[in-house]
């Protein structure tokens, strides 16, 4: 094999042969294809995209170069879900407990934030305590026993994405649809998981702007799911605006307390139980509505005991920032942009996300906003509250809100759940 | 600057700003910018291309990368000659000579061969105590005295090219038009000369097939020699065929001395007369017969004393091959085939070539025929001789073979000047 032949294969439009996916994938784990004709190649994939028998063969060289777990031990059904990303999206927080506490264990492998998204365990970073790092005998251990587990992937999930999505972000090769879900669903798959249910976010806030490229990875991503033989559905759903009231980590972590209680945004509420019901579908246990789960206090039960076994205090106060900082509603009337991107920017630049890999995050920071759109604001009001260690941070979220707020304005929204792509 | 930022605008089809690439280039040569961000980059330039003011920026930023020689100081005229390859290809041999007896001075910085053609260095070292490298002082004083040097190109002509060729070699980013003449351009015009005239090849034996790309190619390098100043024009000749009788290292010099006799294959005759009135034309010296000087033999003076200032001996007898093995003609009639590429892989699998730019070639390896396309043979006859040190390449050089010889078949050939294309 040689990875000249492969670069030119694809260059010129033709399909990779399944010899060669598995090689250069293997040789590109294991260093003897460089990063510059790994980078090349990516590039043209790009270009050229990759037929469905391509990018199967693809994720699955991607799993093959760790290691598949496998779950069958637990005696339950497994279902896990991945969210391609959005401001306010904390949907893990209350899910995976909710599942759990269905009959269904969740073991959700998960990552950090970069960018304008957050990520789940800095999220749950803010709980004193708490820890991300779980060793694989406590980890099947958390999932018989508590049924629910979110912590941070082992080296061993999937070394190729590592090392691929590491490439991509350097070479201008992120956003290409078979580079994205072959990444996310050689992760997902290699979990272990027997149902996944994939939240693909769509509109400013997302990574996929346009609905159309949200729905088409929604459809490869279910395609790989499928052809690996875990039971995959997406619901592609709306991140034109933020997921709830708040972004950022500690707020959000508080946030998904108030849904375990019975309370909470009706967003968070609404999207967390239509996630539930596609992972227990998933799993083969429709027969259980999860909004009695939520109800009667057993997913907050499940959540204690989630927190609990990685160390955390369910009972603690949480982080609060040294400043805060209030922007009042512009005007009165109809709240009708609340831009989902502009907010994610603010929580970020108040330290709640990274810029770089190595960069620390505020557990405090964030942005919490006291009315959603569709509410009725008036002029002066507090609307959004900017949380932070560091003041000088200010004036940059203030800047990243510019044009943000609309009252009465013609903007017309998504509904909350755009579509479902199933099999 | 920010080399993603650079990476993204071109892959998304945007126009790179003088500062974007003027960076790039500078960072890419300096090792700031690694490999597989340039190597992703030249991969989406294959896709994107490139303007016709990018790429005189980008070519400009690699003659910058080093120094453009001043060659005013020696009171003459200048002209040089760049092919971009072919079988047989030994017209630099007698050109170079052939111009500097015309009153204009050649200072022809070469390369070597890699593939299926051949490199006028390689050729000239067949030469008993001939040496390729002249260093500076020695280099403009051949110049002034002799008026024709061909040697090797130093380490400060356009050394971006250098480790950008060297890439773009390993990650299929060789076949790019912009990427091509800006690797011939930079180095051609950092050499000083005064005038410039491009051989294009095109057909089965040269690098592009096809007349349409080989024109584009012509076109694209014209465009860059003049905004440079150099006064520039292309020939876009005949490689369906090889030229003369002969492909490899000494018998192409043997044939040359030929040609500078007043003898030798008339399509080298030709070719040899009609670059050197287009380089004696751009050097502003149309005045001249370039073949009185051939007829007269002060072509054949500048030949010796220019092989003998680089320390070789003109008189010396060239190496022989220890083996031989004849072709013979297939059937009888007009020889209406000869293909050019099955020549050029044939003279390399005996040794004349070389697969990896650290091989050594063999002078006295090569491809010799009796007879050229349109002329008659006899069955039976012998046709092509196959010269080599090393016996069992002679069984893969008659596999190349195959297929490459046409006796009265409806083949049509090229003109042997296709196009002329100048500013």
């Amino acid at each position: 094999m040689d990875a000249i032949d492969v670069l030119r294969t694809k260059r010129d439009g033709g399909r990779l042969t399944p010899e060669q996916i598995r090689w250069i994938i293997a040789a590109y784990t294991d260093g003897s294809v460089p990063d510059e004709q790994m980078s090349a190649l990516l590039m043209a994939v790009f270009f050229r995209g990759m037929s469905g028998d391509e990018l199967a063969v693809w994720t699955q060289a991607m799993i093959d170069s760790g290691e598949r777990k496998d779950l069958s031990s637990l005696g339950r059904p497994t279902a896990d879900k991945h969210s391609t990303g959005g401001v306010g999206d904390k949907i893990t927080l209350p899910l995976a407990p909710l599942v759990a506490a269905c009959g269904v264990a969740v073991p959700q492998l998960s990552g950090r934030g970069l960018g304008h998204t957050g990520g789940t365990l800095d999220k749950l970073e803010a709980i004193p305590g708490w820890r991300a790092d779980v060793h694989e005998e406590a980890y099947l251990r958390q999932l018989r026993e508590v049924g629910a587990v979110i912590c941070a992937a082992g080296n061993d999930l999937a070394p190729a994405d590592k090392k691929l999505y590491a490439l991509r972000d350097v070479t201008g090769t992120v956003e290409s649809i078979p580079l994205i879900a072959s990444s996310i669903m050689s992760k997902k798959i290699a979990e272990g998981a027997d149902a996944l249910v994939l939240d693909v976010k769509t509109g400013s806030g997302a990574f996929m702007k346009d609905v159309e490229a949200s729905r088409e990875l929604a459809r490869t991503m279910v395609g790989l799911g499928e052809a690996a033989g875990v039971r995959t559905v997406a619901l592609v759903t709306a991140m034109d605006r933020p997921l709830g009231r708040s972004a950022g980590n500690a707020v959000e972590v508080a946030e998904s307390v108030e849904v375990l209680a019975g309370g909470g945004p009706a967003d968070v509420v609404e999207l967390t139980l239509a996630l539930a019901r596609e992972m227990l579908a998933g799993a083969g246990r429709s027969d259980v509505d999860p909004a009695d789960a939520l109800a009667d206090g057993r997913a907050m039960d499940v959540w204690r005991r989630m927190i609990t076994a990685q160390g955390g205090d369910p009972d603690a106060a949480l982080p609060r920032p040294r400043e805060t900082h209030v922007v009042t509603a512009p005007a009165s009337g109809t709240l009708t942009r609340l831009d989902a991107f502009a907010l994610g920017v603010a929580a970020w630049r108040l330290g709640a996300g990274r810029a770089r890999k190595e960069d620390a995050v505020s557990a405090a920071a964030g942005v919490v906003w006291t009315a959603g759109v569709g509410e009725r604001v008036t002029a002066g009001q507090p609307l959004i509250e900017l949380h932070t260690d560091d003041p000088d941070r200010i004036p940059r979220a203030i800047e990243a809100l510019e044009g943000s707020i609309g009252v009465d304005t013609e903007d017309e929204l998504l509904p909350l759940v755009v579509d479902r792509i199933g099999a």
